[in-house]
């Protein structure tokens, strides 16, 4: 049976892993006959942001690990335990946690970082030629972690596009139930969120990503 | 198209709505073809759980609607903005929530209580004759909401189905991928995690109780 890691970023749209989109992965993993195993960085999230009001709750503070520990269910672990032999590939959905927590494009567009915790972690999954999958707007990772010339999308949107580009990447703009594939590097992306208007063009999005993962591994 | 409201009771399957069930059913229902809101009573939480540690967050309190904003992906209601007739009826996924911010099973067993916000807000749909689904741990106040000899599941819990039992309810034990349908009461049931080995059997169940619950809309 195939094995893959998913790497989250925290516990709802605004401030962590977009949740529909993590909880969808994990059915299509699952249903693919897939096992995984959910990983988060032990780092505080950027900010917490309260999903009612849809304001920064201020003075509060949140742990990205402690956090995505909800949608695993509490089986969860820090991403300086992965084993990267147990794995044939990775997950990453999206969700604003994805440009606050895992890198800060949120922040800095185009000047964007990823923390070494966090390159560190997928670097393991590059090094090792294993395919990764990105969601959403996770996908404003390809450009730093690949280099120059890695093909990927974040759907359609001018702005997140650019920033694409100017860091080197080769982006593809595509709708919401289409993937983009970089076979040589084994890399797999889909607009989700990015463009969907409702949770089942989410759900057959990640579905096309998550069979193409699994047929790469 | 119909229209469906849905219950949350916060964000985590230990101290709120399952995230898996929460997601899956909305789901269920976009793919049903029904619109769907989102509710949550306006209170605190009866406390935090760090799901990451499986133990309570001393001194840290979340309110129920906020926390369950994060699964609604902000489009979310207090329960007192209900305007029943905009609705055919209503889904109460499960987790720990449901048994702790939704009623005190979790604390008082077959001595629970309903808080009067959740009573009045189900009992508008009970009133009007609207179907109810009810989902893992939340059947539990199926004997208290309709009366004795109602008809639900909560799996094969022998303890829970006791003290199903002990309230005046008509508990029936099903498998995962089953629901049990009171017809006369418009209430149906399925198990979900309470019986549950993974994600794919937690679909299959909602699924069908989505079905149903459209179908007696």
């Amino acid at each position: 049976m195939k094995k893959m890691a998913v790497l989250l970023s925290g516990c709802g749209v605004f401030d962590g892993s977009e949740i529909h989109e993590a909880v969808l992965t994990l059915l299509a993993l699952a249903k693919a006959g897939v096992s995984y195993q959910c990983f988060a960085p032990d780092i505080a999230q950027m900010h917490v942001i309260n999903h009612a009001a849809g304001a920064v709750a201020e003075g509060e503070t949140r742990n990205v690990l402690v956090e995505s520990a909800r949608i695993a269910r509490g089986e969860i672990k820090a991403t300086t335990e992965l084993d990267i032999s147990e794995f044939d590939g990775l997950v990453i959905p999206g969700g604003f946690g994805a440009a606050k927590n895992l890198c800060d494009f949120a922040v800095n567009g185009a000047e964007m970082q990823i923390p070494p915790l966090v390159t560190e972690f997928i670097g393991q999954f590059i090094k090792a030629n294993k395919v990764v999958g990105f969601i959403c707007i996770s996908p404003i990772m390809i450009p730093l972690l690949y280099g120059a010339g890695a093909q990927g999308t974040i759907g359609t949107d001018a702005d997140t596009a650019a920033a694409f580009k100017a860091m080197g990447g080769d982006h593809q703009a595509v709708t919401v139930d289409e993937i983009v594939v970089d076979a040589a590097r084994k890399v797999v992306s889909t607009p989700a969120y990015m463009l969907a208007g409702n949770i089942v063009e989410v759900h057959n999005g990640i579905e096309k990503l998550v069979a193409k993962v699994v047929e790469l591994a």
